[in-house]
């Protein structure tokens, strides 16, 4: 079937909307229908060209919800008219990392995912007959979207997917590492570096975890209003130090903060975030993505006198299992979703939203269809 | 009184055999009889001029075992005749850190320990009328030492003092990693990187924890034989492939161990230990000290991706609490000390210790006075 899409047909060029065609889905697969999407910084990253693992031409996109239009053999867990959200994380149930209980990073279709392939290795996706490349088993920015059925979370009919879109990523990273990743509990003493669509989820989380103090880390002294709205009880600007960050908030807070997170991608304030934490407990979860080959580095004595280093991916959430519920916090009003949602353009506009987060002046821009 | 001590008069220097002056315990002190000690790679660390902190003149040593002979105002908890294991890692049982129920890292003497000096910020030791200092609070190359009341664990009375001292460092540190930092479970694979005395000693403890999978590493195929009788179920050198060690191990694995552990102090050691470890799930812990101004790196992908990177000081155990247990785990044949006693030496020779570890032919030399 035709299909309106954006196209990343180079890396470092603007998005192209054109008609593209999107295949059948063929066994375990599924068509659905997108209705909105965000835009994140992760698709940003892959477009500019930095991305290593970056394929193209590809659709990319996956912080999207939508409706399922049909469904290939074998599917049995959903069916025609059921609200999605799509998983670039997906859920089988079956394989080593499902069953280990320890963690969200199932492998089912790892392998093809990272090829920008459908799971028996080809392509749904074509333009003017030379195929398209898939994004993380989501592929988001087409109106109509092929997808794995253990990618695909089913949630409530009723849930708006004009805004729990945005649980396709950015804010179930950011609340799932608090809860899932670093477990958080009352009384907690927290620092968030980097106040954008993710700080601003790990905030939401650390109130939901009845944290004690919540520090707001950013250079951008404009974020701190909208963070102390969330529930940031503090906010600092490195800028304003002249000591490193690190020595900033240890003094702040007699010894450091019992958990930080990092969710900007840059190595340095990884560390900066590690180093904040206090002695013989504090750990740091990183939640951003660094640049290709950048690597963290910090003093050993730091682990050895009893800071622990973390990372979460999606926030340590198994997508099929949890997320439907994670929807229903949001609808009930547990989870806010409108403080992130500063724009709203149609897909023919989305190359805007990428100007608007490169300038700083978005947090989740959501992309109707 | 007059005290027999091998005194670190200069770094890079051998130890001298001198007849020092030992003041009286002061208030909350307590003057003990060192009967043994061993010699541990931090007091060669030491004495190179290696660690940034060393300071001399002093008495180094932190591995020993003693009876106490007089004790300082104030001091309740021990009496002349009580044995003991001398603790560079104190336990007030007062201090932040010691409430919080997370770290054993008590710091209620940290910060004179540092400088070689007592609570008072003063050294019992001379020599000629110059001041000797104090060595991580313990001092234990001396034949009578001054410890403050909280750097001593109390120990059953019959436990023999001349394997036991070895419990006041590297065996507890090797242990209690495995117990109390990584918490192994039954089934567990682990890969213990150096196997010297610590990594003998987290091979004994990951046998305690039932783990399934031992596997030693080390550059040095002549302590695989020791390795595999303390219970490593396969031995590795990176010597013998050609690709790095880490792959070699998730290959072995299928997909890499639960837990892992750095006994060297090695930071690239210290890389492959958090790289081998499981996607999702595995842990990696530092013990090794490093040199002065070394760095740990890896990509964060490694911790995004689920490992978990910590580190541990004297295995996380507190020592007033928890070592007398240690110690009876000891006397009943639960922890195994005499492989870990290559050597015996009277403090006459204690040169010839250093000798010995810095060729590689000693696990332990335990010092008789």
């Amino acid at each position: 079937m035709k299909s309106r899409a954006a196209v990343a047909f180079a890396p470092g060029k603007p998005l192209q909307i054109v008609e593209i065609d999107v295949a059948p889905p063929k066994a375990g697969e599924v068509l659905v229908k997108i209705t909105h999407t965000g835009v994140c910084h992760t698709d940003a990253f892959t477009l500019s060209g930095d991305d290593p693992e970056g394929i193209f031409p590809a659709v990319l996109g996956h912080e999207g919800g939508g409706i399922v239009v049909e469904v290939g053999e074998g599917v049995t867990t959903l069916q025609p008219g059921d609200h999605v959200i799509p998983l670039y994380t997906a859920e089988c149930g079956k394989c080593k990392f499902c069953l280990s209980g320890k963690t969200n990073l199932c492998q089912a279709v790892r392998a093809t995912q990272g090829k920008g392939l459908m799971p028996d290795g080809t392509t749904r996706f074509s333009y003017q007959g030379q195929p398209i490349y898939h994004y993380m088993g989501t592929s988001t920015f087409s109106e109509y979207t092929v997808v794995p059925e253990i990618s695909l979370a089913k949630i409530d009919t009723q849930a708006p997917l004009d805004k729990v879109c945005l649980l396709g990523c950015g804010v179930t990273t950011g609340i799932g590492a608090v809860h899932n990743t670093a477990k958080v509990g009352p009384g907690s003493t927290v620092a968030v570096f980097g106040l954008g669509g993710i700080g601003l989820a790990v905030i939401q989380g650390a109130v939901q975890a009845k944290a004690s103090r919540i520090i707001g880390v950013d250079i951008n002294a404009d974020k701190f209003a909208l963070a102390r709205e969330m529930g940031a009880t503090e906010c600092v600007n490195p800028k304003d130090h002249d000591k490193p960050i690190q020595e900033v908030i240890v003094a702040m807070t007699d010894g450091g903060v019992d958990y930080s997170f990092e969710c900007i991608g840059n190595v340095d304030v990884m560390r900066a975030a590690l180093e904040c934490c206090h002695k013989g407990w504090g750990e740091s979860i990183i939640i951003g993505v660094a640049g290709a080959g950048k690597e963290i580095h910090t003093r050993p004595f730091q682990l050895v006198t009893g800071r622990v280093w973390r990372g979460s991916a999606f926030g340590g959430v198994k997508g099929r299992s949890q997320l439907p519920g994670i929807v229903q916090q949001a609808m009930r009003g547990d989870i806010r979703l409108d403080p992130f949602i500063t724009h709203r353009l149609p897909l023919e506009q989305i190359n805007e939203a990428f100007d608007l987060m490169h300038e700083g002046k978005s947090i989740r821009t959501v992309i109707h269809f």
